[in-house]
């Protein structure tokens, strides 16, 4: 008898497994991907300047990284380090925290309209028009200089050419934002005048002036004050309420928070010793204050190589001019392509002390401090939108790679593609400037993450409405009605309990289907093993369901509910892992043991508020019964009302009381509806009611004033009506007892004619008169 | 200038990363794991026979399969294609269902007590004695048959003797079993006895003996009708009933389902022609109607070995003899080593047309057939408990190489390592005997599967109370209380909004603390790499948490939330990939996008059969208050009843009134508690009502009859009370004009005493008559 086992064979590696290659910007090709760790991933992402709200670039940028960040954890597995900064020093936020601050200043400085006010206010559109405007448009007909004023008119006019217009656009892309900020001041200008003429010159009035000009005073007030603005916390605070914005903006994006977040103003030290270091290996020196990056020096050292992923974007004035910001001063470097390391401040800019005086990090050196900081002198992985490749990126590695002194300080670095809205790059000026609040009125989060799955994270993205309303709203609904009718063939099965038919379910159409699944797992896996490759996955999850749908309906009563359960499983995992499910893997904890009552919990938090608004009803009902006995119908239907209309209304309950007619039983309708949409319903109903009543008032009160006319007439007793001061003195001379009179004024008896008008004036009068007594007995005139 | 990227240098993959290993039982060590096609990986587990309630053992394989499946597919990344069957073929079945129906029809059948029944069910009772006990006891002082009657009495007194016991038990681990059955029997025999001979014999008492008799009477039933029961379904609905019952229990453990599930009585056909297959290959023979394996031919061709998994056990007869089953007879086979492929049905047991004639599956080749019918002729991975190493996965194993003609059917066996309790193997006999049902009330799922995943998947585990409650109780505090401090940290740093401090908190103990998550990664992936090793896992998260609770603890003001927040979301995920967690990422579909109403949706699902209660008692309060006016103050008071026990009780609210004192306003106080619990309250106060009224009415009618007793005594009038019938004939011989008696029944004058005596007693009767007349006339007597 045999005491050993067999030998055992170890399986053959099927040999088309594919592995996961990466699109790097570092080769522009695809490149296996292979962590220095094991399965630890480093990464960096480049994080926003928080200046502003975010948009639709943000959108992009950020959702597309969240989507490669959860395929590395959640379908790949790989344990990832998810780094990202804030900047938060930075020339931007520093003029916009100080002209925000110098405008408020002045504002509540002003106490009324003057005619200096609006001499102050004249003067900065002029200075504005000429700066602003000087640069894009006047070319002959409008003087560049003094008669702005006058040629103002023109120019407006002018400006409904759209020819013009365009050309202008292209000579400055802001021109239009200059236009409308220049043209909107003057009009608060003329107003402002107008006022100032008839005199009214309230505090109001002064604030009107300066809101609607604030963005010309701005530039303006800043020249002259700027300087004196020197509280560090203005720009800090300026940052930290756009950083809290940009985090809600993310979550509504259902995008994972990073694992580390870094902010350069508290990097700032570190900053100061990795320049000091860069200097020591003599890729930096110093000009007035300001350090810069020798990019001549690092090209030409042994083992670097300065602009590795744009070479050919090293002499790019105009893009090293935008990454040096508004406020540098650059003169005295030693080539055009260096960039400033550390940056001397001029009064009003935030500093911080240095070996080379009061000063504040330049753009770039803030991420390579802070990566450095956090990974060392490698990293797996860094990322950012396409727009930061040069110089910002390349300026980044240069300076770590001449701290560290090291060859490759990233690995692969990962761009996303630009965004466009309907053919056109996003900007204020074209008004197709869109933000992530605005975006989010209009498509659902899951929506908008569909879009740019819909398209490779590193290409450029067209966003149109087209594409909104067409693929993505298709998909979004082939999805939704194939897990419906899943769901309900799964409950029916259920309910109907283990088959004892005798008969598997298992043939043919079965084993294709499952086969089908299989080969579309591997065609996933395939599709982002290929640098990511959403549109291509979603693309075979579309398939499968197209094809187990076709299955559903041809395979009738005999289909396997089992296969197609597994198919809606795992297609509902995917789109979790691309970060368009909620039930959400990644929450804090393991959640409440249902032992320990997490169901009750939530129970009570959605029941409670209902219940207590029945409960207290059915007090208010029991205490009537009680207490009042026999007389309360009347309070029970006020009761009823309330609850209708006050209690249930805020918590989105309708009770639609139905006409007797239609329910004879008395049952009102219930319907569970949006409180907002209950409350507008309501409100308007009792507006209506109110309008109807006050108009119904209006008229009794119409009615009554007639008649209180009509009564009033009647006032004047038939006996004294021909008598002073009812009649003028001396339009009668004497009277008889019931007040007729005889004689004129002079004397002469009233003739025939006269005596019978008098007496049918006193005649209705008496009549009259009666009515007005009876009234005022009545106590009505009172 | 540069108008090339740089070379670029693919990183060297790390050295050490761990691949996975699993413990394999064809070699009986750890082996990598590769499955046959890329990521996809096939999956057999070994499914529950269902005859009867799933116990702690079923719970220990089952949870135990189901984290080994969540690590493969959650963790690992693998396509998992997981196949069970349910076995509803099989004696054990076949057995208990044909029991149960005859005890069941012969209940139906029977109508009175009767010396017959009693004579058939101590005959019963004879055999059972004679046929079970005999094995295990019975060595000399009491006879194997005839006198068992008798000696019953001692044989009971026997049994107190633990020692004689154990003996027994040794012999037959069931003894303790039919032990009880067997005195239960004897103990209603003598009710029934003494009730026959008092004259009692309703259908109910007749009753009541077969209910105590049932498992003796099941045994001579079988053998006496057991051919006659011929209808599939009833073993069939047995098999059905128990495994609707399993899913229920595998859900309550958090068990996912399989994502093929294959039932023997589903593939019969399959089954015979795999068998003519191994037939027509050389390796089957027929025997009178039944199919063997012919293990000899197997294990002596070429490329195929018997018993791969324990060759040791090759001739082990218990072994065999179990997988075989109670209904077998193996007469015929070529070698005892032989096991049935097919077996001949017998009159009375289910059976399916073959070549071989009227027949059924054996047990091992359902297994063979159905992993064949969804694999084909390889898997990468079969599990099951350890107790079906062999003979039944050998014998599967050997059965499908003999049909496909390969070498190995299956790359990988993994089997689940038994299951004790408190230190001993379950068994009903040893009263540790315990259902999930039991298990569940003292535990909760994710308790037990803790303790399930502190011990290897393969290893024995032994489960005790002091497990329980220390190291489980005690790991899941620990992490409790771990999330919940951090959730509280997180709120607290969310709240305060980003920091303004300058400072980024990233020292050197951060630096540490994420290093030793790094590390903690590393070693969580290294242990599951290393075959599954959950209990080295769980320790790396244990350890981690107290490593960041000393950092939270020793850190104070100064410490970072982000650190700790990444290292409580991985410890959660990891947590969750064991089916620790809540809020499980299998589910179908990837739920309603929030913006389409998702909570609308389950908003209304919770709350509509509340408002529909409140609806409909508002619409009673309105209903009167505009029919019935002002009367209607006591039926408002009764629907307020109603509401509160009527309504309400079911869906678990509680609307406790309170006394006026202590709530003069007159509110209920609102609970949110469990509807059972609210009926049970409510049911026990309306009995206690009850009981308290049907007291006093009885009270009431006490009275009533002593008082109509009193007063019936009036009934006679005095004239009438001393003639027949009121007095015997012949008591008195004449009477004056009211009825007083003059003489007695001689003709004798009464003497002055009796004389006096009848007049007293008359004018008592006066009174009670008059009595008696007035309350006829008020008509209370009718």
């Amino acid at each position: 008898m045999a005491t050993h086992q067999p030998p055992w064979t170890l399986p053959a590696r099927s040999p088309d497994e594919p592995v996961l290659k990466v699109y790097n910007s570092l080769t522009k090709t695809k490149n296996e991907f292979i962590p220095r760790e094991g399965r630890h991933v480093k990464w960096y992402n480049c994080g926003p300047t928080v200046y502003d709200a975010s948009h639709m670039g943000h959108a992009r940028n950020y959702v597309t990284q969240d989507v490669l960040r959860r395929i590395m954890t959640d379908y790949f597995g790989y344990d990832v380090h998810f780094v990202m900064n804030i900047t938060d020093i930075d020339d931007k936020i520093i003029l916009r925290a100080r002209q925000n601050h110098l405008v408020q200043k002045f504002r509540s400085e002003t106490q009324a309209l003057s005619t200096e006010l609006i001499a102050q206010v004249v003067d900065s559109w002029t200075s504005y028009v000429r700066s602003k405007l000087a640069k894009g448009l006047l070319p002959a007909d409008v003087p560049a200089s003094g008669a702005e004023w006058q040629s103002w008119s023109e120019l407006t006019k002018k400006a409904q050419d759209t020819a013009w217009k365009a050309e202008c656009l292209t000579r400055d892309e802001k021109f239009d934002m200059h236009l409308s900020a220049a043209s909107r001041t003057y009009s608060a200008i003329e107003v402002a005048q107008g006022m100032l003429k008839s005199g009214h010159t309230s505090t109001d009035i002064a604030h009107q002036l300066i809101d609607e000009a604030a963005d010309v005073l701005a530039l303006s007030l800043d020249q002259q004050y700027g300087a004196t603005v020197t509280d560090p916390s203005i720009s800090r605070s300026l940052a930290a309420f756009w950083e809290q914005k940009f985090f809600e903006d993310m979550a509504r994006l259902h995008v994972r928070e990073p694992d580390t977040l870094t902010r350069v103003t508290e990097y700032v030290p570190e900053i100061v010793s990795f320049v000091e270091r860069i200097v020591r290996n003599g890729f930096g020196y110093e000009v007035d204050g300001s350090v810069y990056f020798d990019t001549r020096a690092f090209d030409q050292s042994k083992n670097h190589f300065y602009a590795k992923l744009e070479p050919w974007s090293k002499g790019n004035k105009e893009l090293l001019e935008e990454g040096e910001g508004a406020l540098s001063n650059t003169t005295g470097r030693r080539s055009a392509a260096d960039f400033a390391l550390w940056k001397a401040s001029k009064p009003g800019e935030p500093s911080w002390p240095s070996p080379w005086g009061q000063g504040r990090p330049g753009w770039h050196i803030e991420c390579s401090v802070m990566a450095s900081a956090i990974f060392g002198d490698n990293m797996d992985i860094h990322s950012g939108g396409i727009d930061l490749a040069f110089p910002h990126h390349d300026n980044e590695m240069a300076q770590s790679e001449a701290h560290h002194d090291c060859e490759a300080w990233v690995n692969y670095f990962l761009h996303t593609g630009h965004l466009h809205i309907e053919g056109l790059k996003m900007s204020k000026s074209l008004k197709n400037f869109i933000t992530i609040d605005e975006i989010l009125q209009r498509y659902s989060a899951r929506q908008l993450r569909l879009s740019f799955l819909l398209q490779l994270w590193n290409a450029k993205v067209d966003f149109t409405d087209a594409l909104m309303t067409g693929e993505v709203r298709n998909i979004e609904t082939t999805l939704n009605n194939f897990f419906t009718i899943v769901k309900a063939l799964i409950n029916q099965a259920r309910s109907d309990g283990p088959s004892v038919s005798g008969r598997h379910g298992f043939e043919a159409p079965e084993l294709e289907l499952t086969d089908a699944l299989h080969q579309s797992q591997s065609a996933f896996r395939a599709a982002l093993c290929d640098s990511f490759n959403t549109p291509l996955a979603l693309n075979v999850l579309r398939e499968l369901v197209s094809r187990t749908n076709v299955y559903i309906n041809s395979r009738g009563k005999a289909l396997n509910v089992g296969v197609i359960e597994r198919i809606a499983r795992w297609t509902g995992d995917m789109l979790r892992i691309f970060g368009l499910g909620e039930g959400e893997r990644a929450e804090i904890g393991w959640g409440q043991d249902q032992a320990d009552g997490e169901v009750a919990v939530n129970r009570e938090e959605v029941l409670m508020p209902y219940l207590r608004a029945l409960s207290s009803f059915r007090d208010g009902v029991r205490q009537l019964a009680i207490s009042q006995g026999d007389g309360a119908a009347k309070e029970i239907l006020k009761l009823c009302d309330k609850l209708r209309d006050i209690d249930m209304v805020p918590l989105g309950v309708a009770l639609d009381d139905q006409e007797v007619c239609f329910a004879p039983d008395g049952k009102a309708l219930v319907k569970l509806v949006s409180p907002a949409e209950l409350i507008k319903a309501r409100d308007e109903k009792k507006a209506l009611a109110e309008a109807k009543a006050a108009k119904k008032a209006a008229s009794v009160e119409a009615e009554r004033q007639k008649r209180v006319q009509k009564l009033e007439r009647g006032r004047v007793s038939p006996s004294e009506m021909f008598k002073p001061p009812n009649v003028p003195e001396g339009t009668y001379g004497s009277w008889d007892d019931a007040g007729l009179p005889l004689t004129d004024g002079e004397g002469k008896e009233l003739s025939k004619n006269q005596t019978k008008k008098v007496q049918k004036d006193w005649t209705v009068q008496k009549k009259l008169h009666e009515d007005y007594l009876a009234w005022k007995q009545q106590g009505e005139g009172q």
